[in-house]
């Protein structure tokens, strides 16, 4: 048996208590996520364990590297499925402290029932146990979502995705619902390499004018299909621009010239602003990220491409640049639902204040600070985001906890954050630093487990 | 009975002892408020709770909008007082982890004896009995200041402020004394609307040397009255300017003409250093706050104007500027007593440090970093303060805690920071990390419980 | 007897396990000091408590000063050693949180047996009980260096610094060895104004082809007796310059002209670049520390020097110019191995997730977060800097703890370190959160108070 029972991160009763009875049996909604949906319709079973947990997964491949692994037995060819597993459980056991440590354990012991702690000396044993698991129970996708309880997926689906995946997905009758998010970031990223050949899977698309109008063309498309969410990923905010010198910008990349830094920030910068005031006229919710530097590796983004483990935490400060957005949009009319993802805790406090300016009656906390996100989802920068969040916000309108996730295993962190959040409160509740109300406390719990978040999406 | 108990974030046996025995009993000296002076003079008993507690507190305003509270139950006509009352319990009642939570909950029973746990179910309840005790016993702003162990009183008053109140004041032998604190901040706005307005107020003023002969002349005027503070608010410190400069712009605007930002900060990187030198000289301790983004929501700030729950903090860093600014005001000799207040958490260290560079044997403790401010007056705001106060200072020569309110409710915030001062010391006495000797330990408590502020101030 | 027993620190029964099984023996591999080889090498007895704890070190110094002692009973000369000890014992008692308060008394304890709590009352017998311990045991700096288990003293050496007296300590056959680290700050520093001074004791160097030709072939001589780091320190990173604009602001400033700031970070911007691939070629590890604001006191500058405590944080992002050095020398396969020392908690995150993308099988950690240094080497500070290390990396490969020291009494600093980190894995064993297994978590322990340093640096 692994240290994990059924208390953990629950350490009082109180904290016991609201996850039991409150949080524990509530359903998942997932409202950001990076599953492919066509591995959700073709439902096909998974290989092996490595499969379904390692291949694809860059946090693990990150701290594999950490320890110092030869980058084969990472994502190299020269070696078997299973020397990279043996390898990762080497380095997993002794990673105390990291949420991987965590998030691993409860996978194998939710999904599998492998309850092994994961270490060198067990590894052969859970390689074993798990394959078999997997073989005999025939695990598919479909059986991994509904069996952790979920009622909804959001997907990011970029612009010009294929939306019939959708269509079909719906009439297999899963107990949960797959519904695309909106993201136009390919669209935006104008210094990018391939930012023609994306731009031209709208259509001719030579100038701004035809740019909006089929950005907006698409929308409609993916509201037909049940979109209620959009997504922005940035480096940072950065000033709005103006419309005409966004186009002078577009209409010089079509001709296939490069820009320059400064005119691929005019650009994104009018085109943020164009996409919250468009996400406005369709009531449909902007999920922000912000405070990625990506690719700091050149040689192994050469080597192995986007999103395998070389991004980390920006330093660039743009909270004025938030502020005068949200206020532009706000003077309009035209602010949607936001919420806003920052990958730098520095801003933590930043961010809660200047949100706490542009809230309204449309929705219990119509602008929102979202949950610790990426290398902030873990213990230590859960529980601060929470202490953040409560002290100069109101913890009865938080949508909670996401997956962000590519993998099919990431529930189990729902969980994580619910015991987390059970903790935060049940310890107040211990010290006497709050009501000894367990229904009006378990209230809350059940509301930003899924409530909020469901009331806050409306489907 | 509600949740707070005597040992109210009391932890251990030690946090018992230091506050029951060193803390609880100490006066209260508030050396920042924002009391306005004339209530205080005139004394006239409040109406009902809604008048005392709510009106004008724009922290609750804030919390009422994050829940979704329709404005019209906040600042609104069309809504009596008591709905207003009500709307603000129920938002109140799972406000987990906010100040507030705790702040209006202390002040219902400190100043009221309503021990009711404040939330929906109760708010009824609460209206009939909290105005059935203001009714009766007749409260007013010198029964809620003496009733709360106050011995002085620091409002904080403009250059051009009349000053006849004060020596009023003084004639009816209140328990506690009321003195202004000096403040530049609308001669210093340059940007400001009425700016020029406000320049009048002072006399005839065309140039630099009016400017500061007329600022001398009310200081001089203030300290008759009793001032030893003065207050400067910032969003940052600006590069110190030269004079002949700062002097062209205040010309120019004089004539009615709008100044640039950059106009506006070399006149303001000026006023400042001017008056820092000015305070030295008639050593009055010179308050600095800074950190503050202002007016975040153009909409509601014409809607409501300022101080309405529409600002939220600054990420700019001015740690090298404020360097730069005490290193020449030090170097001439001419660096006062001064307390440093900051909102962002994200500057602690940096400020603890640089403060540490100039401190000298005028004062003990001579540069302050004042106490967590505004947004971050919570538990772990103060925690956080405790932790990078005690860890790069000495918490012995700490001047401690200040209102900076506009309520005649918000005394509790002393002894809510005095209970979590206690628990910090408690706590390293509980786990063995200081001397079990308590009477030495709570020597430290009465000196940042008042002592320090005393003898800081001197008077 | 002080409050300081034997489970100082260390709060549960698996901390205590952890600390007195795996950690408290380890010996002390020091990697980056200050102690002064000659002083290694004479090994004269200390002449009083004044003389081996008080004078020169200037954290002590900044705590009396932020008390408001009086200079002359810090650095004065006209008090005596004693009153400049008592002074410093009544600050102490009452410095709660300080670490000081917490490194003074072991430091007592551990090397004069004097369990005697640090206080105003106790002064002069703790006076008179380590004096008379110091004479009578003829305390040298080889008995404190050996009495505290230390195998490796790495000092830090300037790049014209004399290299006999290593040598000649070999001879001494001490239980530990000392190996100086390579610093070629004072001929990086172009904008001092005893540069040319520095450059001249190179030889005849004139250009910067010169200029790297004697700094290589000094590395050369410093590796004959032993070396295997270095050390570059800077208030931030700066962008990498190119060569001929670097050795066109050297020219100029061989000339004895001043540079600008601008001049003066292209210099240093090429010259970190050309140091770490010169690192590279000799596989000397790179400890780089950044962050520090120095010398912002310009008077106390001019009346008692550099390093007397007048120095603070930095608030200077450069995380992205972090990123494209380790990039650019990463593609060029000349990234040395690096520690990382940073002073700005508010980067840790940054720092953690970036060095995060330049690992390799070369080494575990090849590039480390180093342990919390300077103002941040205390409990808070080494707890987050444990925290966001273990959340965002692998504790597993942490080279841990040093004493950056002028100090021969600052060795306790290690165990102190140790204490918190085996607080910090007992508790998550106590709470369930990582395996109970103490052999695991042991010889992590051990790994991180010794053996990683060891193996990282080949000695």
């Amino acid at each position: 048996m692994s240290y994990m029972n059924e208390n953990f991160l629950l350490c009082g009763e109180n904290a016991k208590k609201l996850y039991s009875e409150y949080a524990k049996d509530m359903p998942i909604f997932d409202y950001h996520c990076h599953l492919p949906e066509v591995q959700i319709l073709e439902n096909k079973p998974f290989g092996d364990l490595f499969e379904v947990w390692l291949a694809g997964d860059h946090y693990k491949w990150r701290l594999m590297r950490n320890f110092g692994v030869d980058e084969e037995y990472i994502t190299g060819k020269s070696t078997s499925n299973k020397d990279k597993f043996l390898a990762y459980c080497r380095v997993l056991g002794t990673a105390f402290g990291n949420p991987l440590y965590h998030w691993s354990q409860a996978e194998l012991e939710e999904f599998f029932g492998c309850t092994l702690e994961i270490n060198e000396q067990n590894a052969e044993a859970i390689w074993d146990m798990c394959n078999a698991y997997i073989r005999e129970n025939e695990i598919t996708p479909q059986k991994l979502i509904e069996g952790a309880g979920v009622s909804h997926v959001f997907t990011t689906n970029e612009v010009f995705d294929d939306l019939s995946t959708f269509e079909k997905i719906k009439e297999k009758n899963y107990a949960f619902k797959v519904i695309p998010a909106f993201r136009a970031d390919k669209i935006m990223n104008i210094e990018a390499d391939r930012y023609n050949e994306f731009v031209a899977k709208l259509g001719d698309v030579q100038d701004i004018d035809a740019l909006e109008a089929a950005i907006e063309a698409r929308l409609v498309e993916f509201i037909k299909v049940g979109t209620v969410a959009s997504d922005i990923a940035l480096q940072g905010v950065y000033p709005i621009a103006n419309r005409r010198d966004a186009a002078a910008v577009f209409k010089k990349r079509r001709t296939g010239a490069r820009v320059s830094d400064g005119e691929a920030e005019t650009f994104k910068g009018y085109l943020t602003y164009y996409l919250f005031k468009l996400y406005a006229k369709y009531n449909i919710v902007t999920e922000l990220h912000i405070g990625a530097m990506r690719n700091n590796n050149s040689k192994m983004l050469a080597a192995l491409g986007l999103d395998t483990g070389f991004d980390s935490i920006a330093e660039d400060n743009s909270i004025r640049n938030m502020s005068r957005l949200f206020d532009a949009l706000d003077s309009e009319g035209l602010l949607p639902k936001t919420i806003v993802f920052n990958l730098n805790p520095k801003m933590n406090t930043e961010i809660m204040t200047l949100i706490g300016c542009f809230q309204s009656s449309e929705a219990r906390g119509k602008v929102q600070y979202g949950a610790a996100w990426w290398f902030l989802d873990n213990k230590v920068g859960m529980e601060r985001h929470l202490e953040d969040l409560t002290s100069t916000g109101h913890i009865g309108t938080f949508v909670g906890m996401l997956t962000d996730s590519r993998s099919f295993l990431s529930y189990p962190r729902h969980r994580y954050f619910r015991r987390i959040l059970c903790n935060y409160l049940g310890g107040m509740m211990d010290r006497g630093e709050i009501t000894c109300d367990a229904q009006l406390v378990g209230g809350v719990v059940r509301d930003v487990c899924y409530n909020n978040a469901r009331n806050y999406f409306g489907v």
